[in-house]
């Protein structure tokens, strides 16, 4: 018999169209796709663990995911072959054989998102799923103060959509950087782990702040209400993308229910 | 009264789930989807002529329009309000006053197309309805050297696709390029006009010669033979885009029945 290996990936894919990354009843999920296709190609049951639970509609470039299997296909190989029968809106980035215990949700210690604007007169046809469209123009220095304010362990109660059924609403945000990309501005944020669309209403309250409705002591005061009421709109789906997923060094033991299954031997 | 004007619009759009430019029934074509958009912001019936028909599928950078219009909004700004009422996959590029004889169609001498072809060995999911992905790699040099034989004036009919009815197969291509752009190879033809899925089939032979599956006689031979089965296959729609339209310095007088209606006083 073929000995068990940990296999880790990283996916990118356009979310566009899918019910976001985790399986689901009467929905086509990202998770789903993946694990049909890889169960056709390796010939036995595979159940995946990822990073992060993208909504529907949301984009990554960095997913990073985790199952075991006895195949003989080297990594590299699997990873090709997976792109050849995925669809076109999945890839396989990379694959490599990861610690027995390593778990893609468990030892996740950042995430990293881009929340992407276009900010440009005029609307782009080609790529326009990939980004939010504001045709006027963004005050940026005041948006990168005002996003400073969220660096930093808060509760973000204020940021956080319906389906943020946390206990714990505490958050810690260790980067948040707004810059321009051609006509492109890019808000990109790293943390622990993200409430219910928090980066979503993160960027609309720094939109608000870009376009001079809000002032840096409005996203303060948001914050501190903790209310949602108080902060900015939940900007779509399409401009976000999960971008990377860093790992911690030392891979601590998973409870034993949460570990993705073994294939049969 | 307001003086009527003639005026003249480069659109640029993402083809994709669209039934090609021309009005059809039963289908969503891009023309009705401009037409409606405009009507509603002119106040006034608009039927526009376009430079090309540009099939299912297929995108365009710069396709050409023209239609008549009293209307008091100048173009800069017709342009601006279009951009905020037309569907995210359309967008006006450009728009002017032309000369009031000017037709969008009568008056094209030449129409430059490009077909994109991905020629990396991973798929790209952000941009997949925008170029047809071949994995292996292909010999530039050779498709350049077939390439030549195309140019100039020829019978096409081996170049033909299904609904090509023009009783003159003969077209002059007066440039074609094989180059390489990043991730990308892009096969930019400039022709008088073209037959039915023209483009589509040069650059799948080229293709073909690419893959070194053909050589440059293979091309020739094609060619002379006037039968489709000896060209190369049909490349998919989503590759093509129009990228400009070259108009004649003298605008003879376009046949009566041919120009689109002026709107009621």
């Amino acid at each position: 018999m073929r000995r068990l290996c940990n296999l880790r990936l990283v996916l990118a894919y356009d979310g566009t169209g899918y019910a976001g990354w985790q399986k689901q009843k009467n929905a086509l999920s990202l998770q789903e796709v993946f694990e049909k296709t890889a169960e056709k190609v390796l010939g036995h049951p595979v159940a995946v663990a990822a990073a992060g639970r993208t909504d529907a509609g949301v984009h990554a470039k960095g997913q990073c995911i985790n199952f075991y299997s006895r195949t003989p296909i080297p990594p590299e190989k699997l990873k090709w072959i997976l792109n050849q029968k995925l669809p076109r809106a999945v890839k396989v980035v990379r694959a490599a054989k990861a610690p027995m215990r390593f778990h893609a949700t468990y030892h996740a210690e950042w995430k990293i998102y881009r929340y992407v604007i276009r900010n440009h007169p005029e609307p782009s046809p080609f790529d326009r799923f990939f980004h939010h469209w504001e045709a006027r123009p963004l005050d940026l220095p005041a948006m990168s103060a005002a996003a400073r304010v969220l660096l930093g362990r808060h509760d973000f109660s204020a940021f956080c959509g319906p389906l943020g059924r946390d206990r714990n609403p505490n958050r810690t945000l260790r980067f948040i950087r707004v810059c321009r990309r051609g006509a492109e501005v890019h808000v990109d944020v790293e943390g622990d782990s993200f409430l219910h669309h928090m980066v979503r209403i993160l960027a609309g309250t720094l939109l608000y702040v870009g376009l001079g409705k809000w002032k840096h002591k409005d996203v303060q005061e948001a914050l501190q209400s903790r209310d949602r009421r108080k902060a900015g709109p939940t900007l779509p789906a399409k401009g976000l993308f999960l971008m990377k997923v860093r790992y911690r060094k030392v891979l601590e033991p998973v409870p034993e229910g949460k570990i993705p299954p073994e294939p049969p031997a």
